[in-house]
């Protein structure tokens, strides 16, 4: 069982011990399911409600909340209780995770011209093609793929089956999860004849460091160019990234958003599940589109974009879904009476 | 060529046999290209022209409909058609498909500490992390991977290059398609200084019995506790679910659907592709969800709901797409000429 | 570094050269960041102030645009450039995709019975299934899987962990990137007494000549009948195609498009990203459905057909979102005013 004091915890967050810093702490959870021996937070104080209800031994708070603690033995006042909580379980996870061993599994098949470092680990039945190269403390894991010259950065991690194609490169202290499949072609065909002509896509993937990619997600290499991922980006499970796309840094999209070919994303955006990012457009910095939005034109002002059918009851649905099939007609009919009045 | 009798059929699906109960029947057909030698079946009345119309020699029908057999030899009436046609597709699978060959392929990596029961299988190039455990009956398929501590239930398949991943579990009789990804990471970050900082995933993915698995469908670990998929739920393919969320017993959800962080899916809902389902909100038993259909808050009521775009040639659609970006403003000149008149 | 010359480009494309034939040009590229030793494209006059700016020593330009090349040192005139610039790109290739190795490589694993042309080639941890077939010239990738009796036609390739599988066919010449799951369960279930009763499915997927399958997509196998995709046809990454469908020679779908079980898609249609067709309906040849769309009824003419919410900033949205939501109201009152005036 994992012990934590709330000294530790507080030294680790850099926050500030309030009640007993010597209460072990042996998990951490949600305020809802909190015990005396477990360590929760509270994000933001419109959740306070669940504070009071909560038996958490311990809690993260910011400064401000130091009387909303009630009787609990400790608490800890820090002024981000959430990114406090995203320390703690950083250091949680290195407690439980086990350490990489360094080293080629037997099973896994290195070409000659591949380069591992002593410090990387590659995996039971992984590839490493000729010309790549595995960094210091990187991790091939069990299934995975990197192809012929490509690059894993320092301390990234290719999680199980996570596949890195020719030619492309990953940054340092990347995380790539299971079946995504980085590098794949481009979708560019030439029509001709009544038939698609197929253009090589001889690009390549350039991906930053502190990158996150989710399970199944595919980011596809450039036609001419690379496509490019900056810095810091994530992203979540089966995202689409089409060719020469660029990311730009500290964005995140989340499960099942698709951006098309050639779109320019800026920094620090975001997309909801689902949305759409069409092809050759550019969004500035600072743009967050809503989930399941299509974005059918570029965005220059930075803000909140949306776009998506509000649901309903089916019946009603039906009805609104009619009248929308006749709208401009509305209009025009609307139009007519402001006439006539 | 396989051969059952209406005779056997009947028995299976526990039918009443009408006409030539020793008639032999090599192959299930849609009614459409059946001929005399072809079981086939009417799931719904409204499907009757089909009938009339084929060359089936034995069809599954309702005894309501006894009559409208036809000249055809034989048929084999029960109260669920379809149903029965399902378990005659079982008998058949199990005619065709090899039996499980017990034992560990030699080109397999089963770590120390790994448990796989003497009549499961383990195929070629799969992964068996330390500490799994692989039921009775199971069948761990070529280039499939059990992670550290996973289980996989009795008589359950993980089909070519499925993953289930470090401490992750399935229940019985499962099946799980190829590329799908258990247990990865769910999309957890703190905002901080314009960067994002990862939480860890500490949780797992608990699945019950009888669930089936699409093809690169991914489901999440959870944040701190578990995400759970209860008995029964199918899911299709490319479906995402996130981390935390609960998906309650005989849910289904066609391919594409998403699921959101924490989203609580009741009993026997059902969602229809590309649907989506926001994160942190809670959906009763019996809700069903349309198509396409984006779920943006709770639903406390069982029902049908919808909320898509209507179709329409382009520049109708067109038309009518750019009104509704006026749509308030209409409705403000319509509450104008109200007053007016 | 590679190296063309301009008269050899003339000869590749079948076009003119105007200008200095011996030029040697060492890249491809567009035209924005092209200097004197790339040869680039003008795909469409309309992007001729792109070619005015472009410092390409060569480029692909329509006779008719002969004079406006400018001052560079090369042109070649040719009917259709961008198909002149797809050839260049397979010329470019050829040059540096490393040649297909014959043979088997000892890591992979070939059940006994299984056919591997001796011009063929089987990959680092490749399964290939008894009784398979690999023709000619066919390449199946590191880690990539073929199953039980499937075959894999003439110069196709599997790419890295690539999956076809059992009794699943594909023709020559194709292309199936990674992660691809072809033959995977469609999905059908028996609904009865509140579970879901599997319908196994007894069909296989059949795909024709010249085929491109993205990285991560699904076609399910058929119930009872095959799920077929003719020749020609190009499919993006993440695309779900169910079970049963049919999609006709030279159709092309963008990233994230699902199409459900037993729809008939015609021959040159194409989807947008993200579009959705939903099942059990037809869609004639040279239907185009833009990106996002959702298909819920047959559509028998061809054109385009679109239906995406309009996006906007979110204010804006959610004012007209609301009252959407009311239309039908709306047009009863606009009904009411007309009656009146």
């Amino acid at each position: 069982m994992l012990t934590i004091s709330v000294a530790e915890i507080a030294a680790l967050v850099g926050g500030e011990v309030q009640g007993d810093g010597g209460l072990a702490c042996h998990r951490i959870g949600p305020l809802a399911t909190a015990d005396g021996a477990t360590v929760s937070f509270l994000s933001h104080p419109r959740y306070r409600a669940q504070l009071d209800a909560s038996g958490a031994g311990c809690v993260l708070v910011q400064p401000e909340l130091r009387d909303a603690v009630g009787e609990r033995p400790a608490s800890v006042l820090v002024a981000d209780p959430y990114h406090a909580f995203a320390l703690l379980t950083q250091w949680w996870a290195r407690q439980v995770q086990p350490a990489v061993v360094p080293g080629v599994h037997p099973s896994a098949v290195v070409e000659a011209g591949a380069v591992v470092h002593a410090e990387a680990h590659v995996g039971p039945l992984a590839y490493v093609g000729p010309g790549a190269r595995i960094d210091r403390g990187a991790v091939v894991s069990a299934q995975a793929h990197v192809g012929r010259d490509a690059v894993v950065g320092e301390w990234t991690r290719l999680m199980p089956r996570a596949t890195l194609l020719d030619g492309c490169r990953i940054g340092a202290r990347g995380l790539v999860h299971g079946g995504a499949v980085i590098g794949a072609d481009g979708f560019g065909f030439a029509p001709h004849g009544g038939q698609w002509v197929k253009i090589e896509q001889l690009g390549t993937v350039r991906i930053g460091d502190d990158v996150e990619i989710g399970a199944n997600t595919c980011i596809d290499r450039g036609a001419l160019e690379d496509t490019v991922i900056e810095d810091g980006v994530k992203l979540d499970n089966l995202v689409q990234i089409g060719h020469n796309v660029r990311v730009g840094a500290h964005s995140a999209f989340a499960g099942c958003v698709g951006v098309a070919g050639s779109a320019r994303i800026g920094r620090h955006c975001t997309a909801g599940g689902g949305a759409i990012i069409l092809g050759h457009l550019e969004l500035v910095d600072h743009v967050h589109v809503t989930a399941a939005t299509v974005i059918t034109r570029s965005i220059l002002k930075p803000g909140q974009y949306s776009g998506l059918f509000p649901f309903d009851d089916n019946a009603a649905w039906e009805k609104n879904a009619a009248t929308l099939r006749q709208l401009h007609t509305l209009r025009e009919r609307l139009r007519a009476l402001e006439k006539k009045t």
